[in-house]
């Protein structure tokens, strides 16, 4: 059977979870289906202390990284997916049902070893999942199929379905030919050296930059650039800023 | 494509659980997955008037029923499925993987409506799962496959896991989100401003700017924009281009 899932290519990234019992539920999800890599971004303190000093706490927990900043928490991984309920705010990204997500996931964990790269599942709060914001670091989003009346899951539950879907198949061929994708932090990069231009450049002026960042910023998760193309574009912005500079 | 599931043909059945939690977390994962017919046998008291009291308590477990026996709990139904997570006791059952036994279960619930049939699923208690007696009322077992590491599943999960399985194939309405892709003409818009741009700044310059373009022009191609991201970028060139210009 072609491709063996990498378990360490996979980090399960929780934003803002309040509930302890959620934070565990997760962490035991990950030890049933076999993947390690556990990342908390602002959880509240005492939710993320209380998991990790539960009776009989994994290692997943114990051994799980915190991060202030989803940036941080992505900045190794070369696929970020948000999972999201839908129903309460209008989508502006890519949207996949689990099945079909899953497939893609199962393709980066299992791609040859000199083409490593890392995935990273993006699961929000209890009460409000991702933000905006935090969906702006995501290339797609994954969804699982739910009922009309009760679309919301329960976080440890939609972890368990995450992942099980994922080890399903465990083994899915893989394409032989992958172009290296760009890093979060690549990407981010190229983010920061765009928005300096249309700052500069006044495409982005006083009038809510925020919401301009954030069209720009999803843009460019749009795109998947590839480690070559984050470099092309990395020269090609800051030629245009020095010019622009020497202009002014 | 198998047929409609018709919900009211399953019932999820927890037998001696102790946590109100797990109750709780099964109900919900049943509302989610579009099913209602729970039943508990001889829960603790306490466990399941607790689940049931609080705060926004579905109907699933409002209607719960609760029954002395699992025999009892099992009368109306033609197949009943049992939950292992095996390695603790010698199995005496045939054993289904969960993606084949799902399937099998899925039969039962799309069968034509003059062949009703009742299907039901056992999930034993959070400590030591379904007891033999329980077992030797089911007609097969089924079990989830899990790292060896970390075989037992938390119960309110198993129940999710189960049932997402189950309804995986059938096709619960999931609203797909498509992203209109740029025509060609469109990104030869894209191309034309971009080169524009890059000559001005001189990142191309009299030196071999063929093969420059060349790298540009394969890089937007690989880049599948959208139309809607077409349109940002052909915008936020020309506000460049013209502060390059103005600026000179």
């Amino acid at each position: 059977m072609p491709g063996l899932i990498d378990p360490d290519r996979l980090c399960v990234i929780l934003v803002s979870t309040r509930n302890p019992l959620n934070i565990g539920a997760a962490a035991r999800a990950m030890c049933n289906f076999g993947f390690h890599r556990l990342r908390l971004v602002h959880p509240y303190d005492l939710a993320f202390r209380e998991a990790r000093s539960a009776v009989g706490a994994s290692a997943v927990l114990t051994d799980a990284e915190q991060f202030a900043t989803v940036a941080d928490a992505v900045a190794d991984c070369t696929l970020v997916v948000g999972t999201t309920a839908i129903g309460h705010r209008q989508l502006q990204h890519p949207l996949q049902v689990l099945k079909d997500g899953a497939a893609s996931i199962l393709q980066q964990l299992t791609a040859p070893p000199d083409h490593p790269s890392r995935v990273a599942i993006l699961f929000g709060s209890e009460k409000v999942g991702l933000s905006n914001d935090d969906l702006s670091h995501c290339h797609w989003l994954m969804h699982i199929p739910t009922s009309d009346q009760q679309r919301s899951m329960n976080l440890g539950q939609a972890v368990a379905v995450c992942l099980y879907e994922i080890v399903r198949e465990s083994g899915l061929p893989s394409p032989s030919v992958e172009i290296p994708r760009a890093s979060a932090e690549e990407v981010e990069r190229v983010t920061t050296a765009l928005l300096e231009t249309l700052h500069t450049s006044q495409y982005i002026d006083a009038h809510s930059p925020d919401s301009r960042e954030q069209v720009v910023r999803r843009m460019l998760r749009r795109m998947q650039l590839s480690t070559e193309d984050a470099s092309i574009w990395l020269g090609i912005l800051r030629q245009i800023l020095w010019k622009l500079r020497a202009g002014n």
